[in-house]
């Protein structure tokens, strides 16, 4: 596997981490478990980070040297793509030929590398783009930054060069062949998964005194990178609307889980600032990410998790969440109306428009009834989802490219 | 050969296409003269380019396609590093092993890619940066954005893996030294040279008669690409103040030989527009770039050729100027007090005021006799460079890089 600009190490949440990470490390594990060995190649930020790590039995995650440890933006990682290329040939030249039967490239950057190594070394290149250019560019946030031509080209030329593509959900795949003409016969659908030991449920009031949280507030919920595209300033303006409602005027507790990340308006006062121009300065907890467990605590701490981002591949967040039995308000993007069942385990809002979010989070949160029936409905909801079963989905896709290919060898000598 | 982001066949002057080119054109054919087989790998900006065109015996220029053929900048290049080393690597696997015996780099994106072709080939890596982040960034033109990080840092991995290096002028060699840390017995100076024969003196008259110029004007002359490093504009502003001198008010005429290119200031009509803010609309020509012959005319017509740049690895237009027996007034900057021998072939000017250059410049105007002497010292000081001797110190480095790799091969193996 390769992941070039985010390491499968690193604590989701801030910087460039995020679901993806999460989504390397638990399939990574889980095609362990299945009789797999897997490598992982991520870019070296810190010198205190050994060659190779080992994450579990038959899952390495392989260091390499590319550029400066601290200083380089994602934006200019393209300039180490050589330099990451060469690491991941010269361990591979370590090995006698045949060392690798397949590359699994995350996100572009990574399907550039993999590009090559699939061609050097004769074997089959699946590629997950988690986000693309295109779609994120016809949903832009306001204020937030285009992505640039040349993400738009090197997606391109991965999705052409890759013998299969995976997609997280058919909304995905739909955009992978409507916009980048991928071949449908070659995108394989697989739901990611959520982790069901780790996201439990649990009581919220144990939970809200471990956190100092307010153990007697409505709490809604925001997790993740903070940035224009997650529009955790969505969830504000509702908070800011429902608290004129008399019935929740003063009680309501708002807590946004992450850091800020990437670029636009992400710097990382915005969203404090924001909170003081709408008077919630004293309801809205800041909090840094967090390891896995803790933030299962805050999914149990909380009466809603609210989900408004503009795009979002999947939705990690909205299945913790569930599987922690709390209810999701998402935006009807991407995976979202996958991840959530309408009515049954969350409530999915069209649009971003604060007016229409307080109307469907207020409505859910003014009635006892509606909040318990959901949150029963949200464990069972992410029930239907495990990584066991996103690594099983994948290793069917690694079978079917190699199987290709060697059908194509065969043809071709006959 | 890799020269990335601009092909050889281009013509010089326009894009990013400069001395550089030239560079790469005349020292592959001299190295093919004394028996070298050249293959220079460039990146395909037109669907019109066949995938290998022979330029002259023994130099082949292939076309890899990497990325759209219009569109990407300069700046965006890097993402497309995968895909042209993907596609240099497959060129070379067409063949037996061991089909290239050395690589030459030509600046830094190539040099990435050389750097991984080094490590699989097992060759030697020969680089030449051209130009220099570091140095340019110190000697940055008002309004001109500076280098990028990366291209630091990318330069820098250069340095470190190249087996040797190789700078125009006793200065680059002291910045690779100094500022990015080079073994100075890596880092061989070797002169570029000038086409003697193309560059040729002549009757001034003709030629002005053939470009459409007055026969009777001091005739001052720029040759490049339009750009903030350059400083062309400091010939308009010498101009402006040399048209109040009584002795030469009404008698200057301005050439300004070359397109507009790269960042900040540079857009088109911006130098244009100054020439009118300046009240000189009237005797500036905007000339396009043009083939060689016609360029070694328009120096023929210039009595001064002006170099202002803020900074030049060498400054081959001084050169070429010279060879048609005009002097040059140039900025003592880079390799220009190499290339104009001070008070014999042409004025060397300290800094960038305008007031220090119409000093310096107005002195040589006024002077028939002075212009007549510089003339004379012109053609004999580029006698001293050619583009023979050049390739003579390639071939010397070519061979010094070989047999440094044999030899630590074979003291590997004892």
């Amino acid at each position: 596997m390769l992941s070039v600009h985010t390491s499968p190490l690193d604590a989701p949440g801030g910087g460039d981490a995020g679901g993806m990470n999460v989504y390397i490390v638990e399939t990574a594990r889980r095609l362990a478990a299945r009789g797999l060995e897997v490598e992982i190649f991520t870019r070296a930020t810190s010198s205190d980070q050994p060659a190779a790590v080992e994450l579990t039995p038959g899952v390495v995650v392989r260091h390499v040297t590319a550029g400066p440890f601290e200083g380089l933006a994602k934006a200019e990682l393209p300039s180490q793509l050589c330099a990451f290329t060469a690491g991941v040939l010269r361990e591979e030249a370590r090995h006698a030929p045949g060392w690798y039967d397949l590359v699994h490239s995350h996100y572009w950057l990574s399907g550039q590398v993999g590009w090559l190594a699939r061609e050097r070394w004769g074997v089959p290149l699946v590629h997950s783009a988690h986000t693309l250019a295109k779609v994120k560019n016809r949903l832009l946030a306001e204020g937030d930054d285009p992505e640039p031509y040349a993400r738009v080209v090197g997606e391109q030329q991965v999705a052409d060069e890759s013998d299969r593509l995976v997609a997280s959900t058919p909304d995905e795949a739909r955009d992978l062949v409507g916009l980048y003409g991928a071949d449908p016969g070659r995108v394989d659908t697989i739901a990611p998964g959520v982790d069901l030991d780790v996201f439990t449920p649990g009581p919220a009031a144990a939970a809200r005194a471990r956190l100092g949280l307010r153990p007697d507030a409505l709490t809604l919920l925001f997790v993740g990178r903070i940035q224009p595209l997650k529009a955790p300033d969505v969830l504000l303006r509702v908070a800011a609307l429902l608290d004129h409602d008399p019935a929740l005027a003063g009680r309501l507790e708002v807590v946004v889980l992450g850091a800020p990340s990437g670029s636009g308006l992400a710097h990382p006062h915005h969203l404090e600032a924001l909170a003081g121009d709408l008077g919630l300065a004293g309801s809205v907890r800041f909090r840094p990410p967090v390891a896995r467990d803790v933030v299962a605590d805050y999914y149990r701490a909380a009466d809603l998790t609210v989900v408004p981002s503009y795009t979002e591949s999947f939705g990690l967040v909205a299945l913790e969440s569930q599987a922690c039995g709390t209810p999701v308000a998402a935006a009807a993007v991407g995976g979202l109306p996958t991840a959530v069942a309408d009515g049954v385990s969350g409530v999915l809002v069209d649009g971003h428009d604060p007016q229409v979010w307080a109307g469907a989070v207020g409505g859910v949160l003014r009635s006892p009834e509606a909040l318990r029936r959901l949150a029963d409905g949200a464990r069972a909801h992410a029930e239907r989802f495990s990584w066991a079963r996103t690594a099983a989905g994948l290793h069917e896709t690694y079978e079917a490219a190699v199987g290709d290919l060697r059908l194509r060898r065969e043809l071709a000598i006959r």
